[in-house]
């Protein structure tokens, strides 16, 4: 069973730009947002505490699509259905559906890692798996 | 011969998240930056003057794609190189390589439409072909 | 009798910055937007409706202060109570409470106006007072 | 001598509401990085380092307040000149100055503290004097 979050904002009016809409990259602020209250709604602590547990600082983003199909303006309620489309070695793949009432907003994948800082370099971060004790929440 | 522009940022603290990294979606606001820079480049006029003689409100996002392939931390200076990939009927794809130095930081892709409001219904946008006298600036 | 409206977010990890802790400006974005909904609560109609009825294009701000009181960082629950603490003739202050269950963590004050398009150029705009038929609303 | 540090950014489409002016939570994002540019300007490390060296994670904001005169819109090249407009305790006040050409859009206050990670929470922050040998740096 796949396991499934929805997240919903309140479209603000400094979320949009000039022509009335949703500036693009705010999907993208949200999409994050829904991906860890996915991960919270799942049981994973916060990051702030796997670091200590886990040495997990995040999941940083590897790759991101999205289609815009329609656009959204201030005072619209919307919801993001989130859920994982896949699991691979050191990588998952979240997508994302965002709605406005019946209508689908925007098609969005994320290709995310669970990321460590690298232990020669504190600046660099580098893929792990998901620690054994916490697949159980995801899976 | 394909117009290429290069605009350049200073990544700053608060473009940062808790990871001290860029937060992705500050990726695509610069990338959706060098888009209208690019077209300032190629002579095209700003958006609300081209609303007043084209009704062209803008070029909204209609697909997006990205690798991030680095992260990149507060006081980064990265520079974002621009060109249109391709031409299509009522849409094109810009690409955008954002690099730090010679480090390929994010390599994207937006396809974008030119947009009008719609004569039916002014909430909703919809795509038309550059017009004749704006193509000699952007092939 | 004074109105007063409560607006809720979450505080998400992008809205943090690499000292763990809400990025100030944010404070300000949910202020705008505590605004608007204040507004919205009282029965004003969205500001792109005003443009039609009453050429109000929104409620630009002129002066803003804030103090910082306690941070607050991701998962956060926030609460803002906004109040219109003055009248003016041509402007209106705005008091901000924003709080985490009981503790305050900053307190802000928006000077705004009522703010049309200039007649004579539209890149400008002007204050005037809010029409008669809309001070019912929010007095 | 009082030292001042001009930076210089771009009012960006995305930087903009549907009122086609700046969205006024930017101006702080804007006069934020002012102010780690007057520091780095300066001389002083960057927090990531100064975190390694000294503990101090930051200059998080305790006041902040603006007045805004004339806004501004896409495309418009802004500067913000920046100055320490005095030394407290554990505080100071960093002045900027936003200026379009030699109009001043806003004139803005931060007060700021040097923070460190409290003892007993680091969850918490406290107010430290800048040590000594960093004080030659921005007196």
């Amino acid at each position: 069973m796949t396991r499934r979050h929805v997240t919903r904002f309140r479209v603000e009016f400094g979320d949009c730009d000039p022509a009335q809409i949703v500036f693009y990259p705010n999907f993208f602020r949200w999409m994050d947002a829904a991906s860890l209250q996915f991960f919270a709604a799942c049981g994973i602590p916060p990051w702030r505490e796997l670091e200590q547990s886990d040495g997990i600082i995040g999941t940083p983003i590897v790759d991101v699509s999205a289609r815009f199909l329609r656009p959204a303006t201030y005072g619209d309620a919307i919801e993001i259905e989130t859920s994982i489309a896949e699991w691979r070695e050191t990588s998952f793949v979240m997508h994302h559906e965002i709605r406005r009432g019946p209508d689908v907003l925007v098609d969005g994948r994320e290709i995310r890692i669970f990321a460590q800082r690298h232990p020669d370099d504190p600046k660099r971060i580098r893929a792990v798996r998901l620690p054994d004790h916490l697949q159980k929440f995801v899976k």
